[in-house]
């Protein structure tokens, strides 16, 4: 449950955590009203933008993981396509325009309630610059990818399986999950 | 925006909406603490289960699409991976048993802010019943799919996706969209 859920958002009263009838989980309820907030998982989508043999990667402007490197990625907005989120994050996290190509990965990440999916991208021109939340923009070949700077571990395991496939000589779609650490 | 968010859930103060600084969308923010609460889309998962040449359908005993047949599917829960969603849907809605394959479709809803995802799935045995949300259950071969009762166009779209894999002899994983009527 969130403890910062304390009042309902429809009518101000206050909130309790019980298991409404012919439900199976705590939820958090209306004491007047009788509203149910639900809360579910939030979907993180972004990109793995290619130029030649080389990643664009971001170093992060924000927390969490101020300074670390990632992929251009942020939270699904209500009203896009999974699609345009990607091409979106692209554009504001790297000013970058690319090709997107098909879903790569897509990493259930289950406490922390998110579902982090990245579509494999082609660049279309070297045009690019960091956007208000990454200090800094670069393109990495595989032997200089800084893996101990990279700032998620869905992003390092989507980095991981991009060099594996490119070796096989095949990419393929994974369905992957995270644990706690 | 919705407009039953009227209050903030953290303080109980009234809510306006307006563009938080350094945001290019509008939120909804509390007009005493400033807390920003962001909405984003939901996932709905659920599984195609397959008994030898049949596909298991569920008729709807809830609002919306009341008596209409569809796939076992459910909003994805906070805690969860996407796999275990697919399974628990399948549990709470069939009674059913299955094993989970690959995930098949994952179709973005943006006019109602929703991501549909199906994966396909082995029904492991005939003990199967009713749920809850559920008025009865049946085994469909592809001639017998009442195709204008299904209820949601993700879930025919997704059987459609299958009757043309299983008839090229291969299934791949689809992303698509669907725009509003």
């Amino acid at each position: 449950m969130d403890p910062t859920i304390k009042f309902c958002p429809t009518c101000g009263a206050t909130i309790s955590v019980r298991v409404p009838s012919g439900d199976r989980l705590p939820r958090h309820v209306c004491d007047a009203c009788g509203a149910i907030h639900y809360l579910n998982p939030r979907l993180v989508v972004g990109a793995l933008p290619v130029w030649q043999d080389r990643i664009l990667l971001c170093r992060r402007a924000i927390e969490p993981r101020h300074g670390k490197w990632t992929l251009p990625a942020g939270f699904m907005e209500n009203g896009e396509t999974i699609a345009e989120a990607a091409i979106r994050e692209t554009s504001e996290e790297a000013n970058a325009r690319i090709s997107l190509g098909e879903m790569f990965t897509l990493i259930s990440v289950p406490h922390i309630n998110q579902v982090h999916v990245v579509f494999r991208a082609e660049l279309l021109d070297l045009d690019f610059s960091a956007g208000d939340e990454t200090l800094e923009l670069a393109l990495f070949r595989e032997n200089e990818i800084p893996w101990h700077e990279i700032a998620f571990r869905t992003i390092a395991m989507t980095l991981r399986h991009y060099y594996a496939d490119r070796k096989a000589g095949r990419f393929v779609f994974h369905v992957d999950d995270i644990a706690a650490p």
